[in-house]
């Protein structure tokens, strides 16, 4: 673009005035060889759990039915490795452990090898055009294990804990709210007294609402003092709601309703919030920013439940946390019944916010082993660490033994 | 709020089936001593014009009328060292020398003693309890100067440039705007003629429609090859706004057109932005994250003006673009006739994005010094430092020598 000449001249012109101030441009540093990644595992892996978690979406996982998580370990030249991971639950969002697992070898990747770890914006910024957003948030849970495992190894180089990296904690401690998943009254009841610690329940209903108003009874009379933080997962017919709502009003403890209706009907999300007794959040139907955005203008929902996995990762979490606060949404966090991996990568970010809620993280509920060993916890609480990157060790051995293989 | 009784049971209950994976909380880790802010000199400090700068709203600066910049020096307990700084325009906006120094003394300095750089969204949220937001973004430059300081000096405790704080650069470079100051036709065009690097200007103009025409013709027959981004500062009244656009359409080069009327207007925004021919930006009416989704909703703008000062600091603009990227509003740079410290906030911020127009950071262009001794720059393009921190050698002696002694 500047010739010869007219840069001479500028630089005159500009030396003449600021000479102290400016040099000429130094050639590019090359970036710091040690730091880039030089090779990325993906690795599918069967994640235990010991007992069945039904939602309103169908089967999450049970004694039978394995999780299937996606982990990532990216190495870099001189031998630093970070680790990120998603689980996927195709009956609850599209993407599938096959899919997670190809798009993740055969295009996020490449994508990947060579950078430094410090690079985010610009991996972030090629995922999205090689596996483009497509209306809301394409290929998120995918996108999001790559970016975990870069801000995991970015930490450790820097010796900082992953919420430094995010401007800092604000909480050292965080209190977890379990789920009730669906089954019979009593079941639920039982679920509900094993975790006497726990002061906040997200209580899964299946839209059969005489049923659900017997849940919802079995499980205040419990415990009358816990919040109860219902969640349909897209399972009411509109028909329904009007009595559902209605019969709601009795109980005392319940704090807001999540996802109603299903994902894509956002205007059914606004009638929803139009006449319910307690305060409507959006879920499934709410991935990206740019959801939060115009979902909020068409007024779909009051609160907006986070996930690290459905955002794409964590930087682009904290994206739809600024619009939400922006447009007056309150914020819920949440996640899949993740394993240790991707469950402290939201427990660093949800350190960072005022939450309304305890955040429902299940998977140390749910799951036989978290896949890493060191997950400081007491009760439902538990402790935000300060360890360089996730501050986990990840069980490598114990995800190298379960690995999936798929067809 | 737990019991012995129940902890115990529930320690019992969650160990029976995850025991590996759990350890009970350890004691809150010491916060690190040695990073500890122990000190925060604000330093209210005369930056010399080497020309006049006038715009919309008045003057900026000239040969008589140097800047008032606020520099502010924190100091951790093993003595590293970080820098923030901020303009003070308050016929742009409120906030004054006095009062952006008393702010930082008085009230801001106090929250980050005691706080390591790492705590900074704990500091973010005790400046807005401090000092209320109220509406838009209550005492932005004032905040912003300290939390410049934040990002310098932990980017230089972990070794890594500011860019690396935020994602990651996607630019190596940034081209630069500079400013054409309001003045007779002749000497803007002499202007433009001064700086043939750089290839798109800001354009001042005062709402006196004839004479800006002139104005723009001048400017177009020296450089019909560079952009013209054009701003009127609020200067433009409804009234004249018709003719106005009118005769622009004769002007190929014009990108966009700024704040045409005054900053709490956002529905004559909205009405001039159904007639004018060009993109219309907002400036002084959007400060904070909140301003940019409810402006968003009410079509005042299709561009938003980043500014590191009125955002309260580099991650709070960080916030507005999130929001103006949700709502389709394409985002634009600029600055405050910034010297070096918080001229370089701006850079490791802009590197991160994709702006649609080259910056406008004028600071190099009007200021006879930039208070800082290294940053890179030749024609119009500065290198994005990769530096620690900020990435600059702040002239400390120049500084403490053109003190402000204010009543």
């Amino acid at each position: 673009m500047l010739t010869k000449t007219n840069r001479r001249r500028f630089t005159r012109n500009f030396a003449s005035a600021a000479l102290a101030t400016v040099s000429p441009l130094p050639i590019a540093n090359a970036k710091e060889k040690q730091h880039r990644i030089r090779k990325v595992d993906v690795l599918p892996t069967a994640v235990e759990f010991r007992s069945a978690f039904n939602i309103g979406v169908g089967k999450v996982g049970g004694e039978d039915l394995p999780g299937k998580h996606v982990f990532v370990r990216v190495e870099t030249e001189e031998g630093q490795v970070g680790w990120g991971a998603t689980n996927t639950i195709p009956n609850w969002s599209y993407e599938t452990i096959e899919a997670v697992t190809a798009t993740l070898r055969h295009h996020l990747a490449p994508l990947a090898l060579g950078k430094t770890p410090f690079e985010l914006n610009a991996l972030k910024k090629e995922m999205d055009v090689t596996i483009r957003p497509a209306v809301s948030n394409g290929a998120p849970f995918a996108k999001s294990a790559l970016e975990i495992a870069f801000l995991d190894v970015a930490g450790k180089i820097m010796k900082q804990p992953l919420h430094v990296l995010l401007g800092g904690k604000i909480q050292n401690t965080i209190d977890l709210c379990f789920a009730v998943g669906i089954a019979e009254p009593k079941v639920m009841a039982d679920e509900v007294k094993r975790w006497p610690a726990c002061t906040c329940f997200k209580v899964k209903v299946s839209g059969d609402t005489d049923k659900d108003l017997e849940r919802l009874e079995a499980i205040s009379d419990v415990r009358p003092d816990a919040d109860i933080w219902l969640d349909a997962n897209q399972s009411y017919q509109a028909i329904e709601l009007g009595r559902f709502f209605t019969a709601l009003r009795q109980f005392k403890n319940i704090r807001c309703f999540e996802q109603p209706v299903r994902s894509e009907d956002w205007l059914g999300m606004g009638r929803a919030r139009e006449s319910s007794p307690y305060p409507i959040a959006i879920d499934e139907g709410c991935f990206s920013s740019f959801d939060v955005a115009r979902m909020a203008q068409l007024n779909a929902a009051d609160l907006v439940v986070l996930k690290v996995s459905k955002s794409a990762g964590v930087t682009n979490c904290m994206k739809s946390a600024a619009v939400a606060e922006a447009t007056g949404l309150g914020l819920l966090g949440s996640g899949l019944t993740d394993a240790g991996v991707s469950f402290m990568a939201a427990i660093h970010l949800y350190s960072t916010m005022d939450l309304l809620l305890p955040p429902e993280l299940n998977g140390p509920q749910f799951l036989k082993h978290m896949m890493v060993e060191d997950i400081a916890m007491e009760g439902a609480t538990v402790k935000v660490p300060d360890r360089p990157g996730l501050g986990v060790t990840v069980s490598e051995d114990r995800i190298l033994a379960n690995q999936l293989k798929l067809i």
